[in-house]
C-alpha cells in the first residue's frame, strides 16, 4: 500500500479564504438570463426583487477571478469543513483494479451534502442585507435541510417548498428542517397563485422542482422583507460550491497525485460544477488536461438528450429565461425515479463548457445506481445518497475498464452526500421492486416543444 | 477566539496502535461473571460455547494493560477514524458561558455512532476463528448498524434481533442493516424458544434489550459455526471502545488542554467507559484528577436508583450472571421513552469504579433532552442521538453554572453519535407530543426483587 492516507485532511487554515470564479477564465462565457417577457439581458438590478443584492450581483460577476468568502461564511464552514478526500483503498480491491480512486466527501455535516457550502452563503447575504426570512424549494430535501441550517445560524426566518412526491417519500427531512425552524410547504401547494394553477392543470401531480421554484418565487415576491434563495443551477451557487473543488485540488497536490479523471453527478449542476471549477480552469487557461465526465439519471438526461436553448427554470414560468441544456421546463421525471437529479435544465456555466468540448456527459439508469451504492456502502463503510451514486456507478465503471487496460488511472469524484434518508428507495432496491424508466423520444421533444423561441 | 482549532484532528498513524484496558490500573477489579447455574465464577472457557474465543479471553483479562489493535482492524479504523475532537465555539457564544466546552464526535460513520468500534473488533475474531456468522441484539438500531457494516467487510452472515419498538418507529434502520445483508427480526419473536415464552409472558409488549439478548444468545447458541456479539455492557466492548478516550486524551494534549470535567451519556456504559477509560486510568494510578458524570435517562436510571447486586443480564435469564447496577432484569422503560439507553443494567467495570467513587451520575427528562438537542443541532450544525443528548443536556447546564460562578471550566463530553434514524422521536418534539415517565420507587422495586441472591 502506498502511504497516501485513507483520508486526505486540510487543516482549517487551509480552508480557501476566496471562492473562484471560473467564468473569468472562461472565453465564452456563460450566456446572461434573459427577462422572459422582451427577451432582453437582465441586468443585477432586475434580479434584486428576487433575491439578495449582493447574490445579484455574485450572479452576474463574469470578470472577478477570487470573491472573498466572508469571515462568517468561513467560521461556520470551519464547523464541517474541511471535509475528507478519501482515497478508495477497500473498493480498489474489491474491484481489483490498478486504476486509483479518490473521492471527495460532502456528507460529514447534518444537512447530508455539499448543499451546505452555498446555503451558508446566501444565508449570511441575507442577514447582511437586513432580511427577515428566505423562501426557497427543496426536492430530495437536501438543500432545504441547508438552508434551515444556515438560517437557523443566522437567525433568519426559512420557507421551504418541498416536491411533493419528496415531501412523502422523505417525512424525515421535513423533521429536520422543523428541529431547525423551518416551515415546509408540499408543492404543489393550494397557498400560492402558481400553485393552484398546476394543482388544475396536472391533477395529483407529484410535483417537481420547477414548480416548487415557482412557488418559492411567488412567496418570496409577496411579502415584505424576503428573498428567494436557490440551491443549484445558478451561477452563484457554483462560484461557492468551488470550495469542494479548491479543497480536493489542495488535498491532491498535498499528496503528489495528479487527477486523470474527474466524474460528478450533474441534477441542476451544482456539486460537479464546484468540483470541477479550478480544474476546469487550468484547462481553459491552457495549463492542463483532464477528463471530465458529468453523469445523470437516464430518467432526467438534460445533457445527453436534451437541447441547447432559452428556457424557463421553473414551471410556473414566473423566472428568467436561462440558456441551458434543457428538457423543456415541463419535463417531469416518472414517478419511479427515485434517485434525485430531477431537474430539467442544467446550469448556465455547465452547459457552456459541455457545447465548448470541455467535459462529457454519460447517463445511467437507477437499478444499476443502487447496485453500485449497495456495493460502494459494503466495502467503503459510507451509504452513499443516490444522487452520489451516480458518480459511484460511472467511476467504478472506469476503474474497471483499467483493470482491463492495466492503466493505473487517478480517478476522483465527487461524493456528494450521505444515503440516510433515502431509504425508502434503498428498500425498494433491497425487496427487488426498483424499476427504470427512460423517457421516449416523443416524451422529450413534446416538453422541448414548450420552450421559447429565442 | 483562541488559537484552538474548531476542530482538532489527528492523523491517522496517532490512531492508537492498542487499546487500554482500564481493570489492570483498578485495584477492585469488577466482579467475575458466574454462572446462573451454580453461581460459581466462570472461566473464559464458559463462555466460549456463547462468544468469539479471542473476544472471551479479552472479557476475563484483568492484567494485560494494553491489547494490540490487529492490522485489519486499524485498517477499518483508518476509513473514519480519527474522529474529531470538536471546540463548541457556537454553543459557548450562544450560552454566553466562560466554560469552555470540547466534544468527542462519533457520529460521522454510516452506523452513526460510536458502536462501529466494536463492531469491526468482533467481527474481525469471529472471522479469525473461521466462523459463519455471528447473532445480536439491537435497540435503538445503532449497534446493529454497526455489526452489520462490520460482518458485511468480512464477509459473514449477520442476524440482528431488534427491540420490537424500535423496530416499529425506525424502520429505516432496518433497512440500512438490510443493505449490508443483514437479516432483521423484531423482538421478542415466535422463532426462538425464549422468544415465544416472553410473547406468552407479556402478551404486546413492546420489548426490551433484555429480551432480545436473550433471543439473540439462543440463536447463536443453536446454529453450528455461529457466536453472540453484545455492543455493550461487557468488558470487551469497553475496551474496544478505549480508543475514543485514547484518541480524546491525545487530542486535548496535542492542544494543550487539561479536562476538568468529563460527561458521557451511560446505557450499557460502553461510550462512557471507553471514552472515560485512560482518564479514569490516570486517577487510579493517582495521577490526576477529573470530575467525571454519568448521565442516564430519568426513565431508565439504573445508577441513581438501581441496586449494585448480581443480576441476569437477559430477561430470559440464559446469560451468566453480571454484578452491576440494575433495575431488574424485567425492568422495562416506559413506551414513552424515546431517547435509547434503555437497558437494565451496567458495565461492570463502571458500576465498580462508580461504586468505588471515581465517578458521579446523574439522571435526566426527555424533553430535557430533546430541549438540549434542539438548542445544540440549531448552534452546532450536527443533529444529535437523542442518546448523545443527555450529555449535552448536562454539559449545557455545567457550562450555565460556569455562567454563574464565572469558572472557566474545560467541560468534554461525549457525541456518541447522529439523530438522523430517530427523527420520529423529533417530530414528537416538534409537535409538543413528548412526555416524560418516571418509575415509581415501587416500580423499581418489583423489578428488582426478582433478582437472583447471592
Amino acid at each position: 500500500m502506498s502511504d497516501i492516507p485513507y483520508k486526505v485532511y486540510l487543516s482549517e487554515n487551509e480552508i480557501p479564504s476566496a471562492w473562484y470564479n471560473v467564468r473569468a477564465d472562461m472565453k465564452n462565457k456563460p450566456a446572461p438570463l434573459l427577462n422572459p417577457g422582451t427577451g432582453e439581458a437582465l441586468k443585477a438590478e432586475d434580479l434584486m426583487p428576487i433575491f439578495c443584492e449582493e447574490l445579484c450581483k455574485q450572479e452576474m460577476n463574469n470578470d472577478d477571478k477570487w470573491i472573498d468568502i466572508p469571515g462568517e461564511v468561513l467560521d461556520f464552514y470551519k464547523m464541517y469543513r474541511p471535509s475528507p478526500l478519501v482515497r478508495a483503498y477497500c473498493l480498489e480491491k474489491a474491484l481489483g483494479t490498478p486504476a486509483h480512486i479518490y473521492y471527495k466527501f460532502e456528507g460529514n455535516n447534518t444537512s447530508g451534502s455539499h448543499k451546505l457550502n452555498s446555503a451558508i452563503a446566501q444565508a449570511y447575504y441575507a442577514k447582511k442585507q437586513g432580511l427577515k426570512g428566505v423562501t426557497t424549494e427543496t426536492g430530495a430535501g437536501q438543500w432545504g435541510t441547508a438552508l434551515s441550517m444556515a438560517t437557523a445560524y443566522f437567525g433568519l426566518d426559512c420557507q421551504v417548498y418541498m416536491v411533493k412526491v419528496s415531501y412523502e417519500q422523505k417525512p424525515f427531512r421535513r423533521e429536520v428542517m422543523r428541529t431547525y425552524g423551518a416551515t415546509v410547504t408540499p408543492s404543489p401547494s393550494m397557498t400560492t397563485n402558481v400553485g393552484r394553477k398546476i394543482n388544475e392543470q396536472f391533477p395529483g401531480t407529484d410535483g417537481s422542482l420547477g414548480c416548487a421554484i415557482s412557488e418559492a418565487v411567488e412567496a418570496a415576491t409577496s411579502q415584505e422583507g424576503y428573498r428567494y434563495v436557490l440551491g443549484s443551477v445558478l451561477n452563484q451557487v457554483l462560484l461557492h460550491q468551488s470550495v469542494i473543488g479548491l479543497e480536493t485540488k489542495a488535498a491532491l497536490d498535498k499528496v503528489g497525485v495528479k487527477a486523470d479523471m474527474i466524474i460528478g453527478c450533474a441534477g441542476g449542476g451544482s456539486n460537479l460544477g464546484g468540483l470541477i471549477s479550478p480544474f476546469v480552469g487550468e484547462m481553459l487557461r491552457g495549463e492542463n488536461q483532464y477528463e471530465i465526465i458529468a453523469v445523470e439519471p437516464a430518467s432526467c438526461p438534460s445533457f445527453t438528450r436534451g437541447s441547447y436553448v432559452y428556457d424557463f427554470c421553473d414551471t410556473g414560468r414566473v423566472c428568467p429565461l436561462a440558456k441551458m441544456y434543457t428538457l423543456g421546463s415541463n419535463f417531469m421525471p416518472a414517478p419511479n425515479h427515485a434517485g434525485g437529479l430531477r431537474y430539467h435544465g442544467m446550469s448556465s456555466i455547465l452547459s457552456q463548457l459541455y457545447a465548448d468540448g470541455y467535459m462529457k456527459a454519460t447517463s445511467v439508469k437507477q437499478t444499476d445506481v443502487f447496485a453500485a451504492a449497495e456495493q460502494f456502502a459494503r466495502v467503503e463503510g459510507i451509504l452513499p445518497a443516490p444522487e452520489s451514486s451516480h458518480a459511484i456507478r460511472v467511476a467504478i465503471d472506469e476503474a474497471l475498464k483499467c483493470k482491463e487496460t492495466g492503466e493505473a488511472k487517478n480517478i476522483v469524484f465527487g461524493l456528494t452526500g450521505t444515503g440516510y434518508f433515502d431509504l425508502v428507495a434503498y428498500q425498494k432496491f433491497n425487496d427487488g421492486e426498483m424499476s427504470d424508466y427512460i423517457p421516449t423520444d416523443d416524451d422529450i421533444a413534446k416538453s422541448l416543444a414548450q420552450c421559447p423561441k429565442f
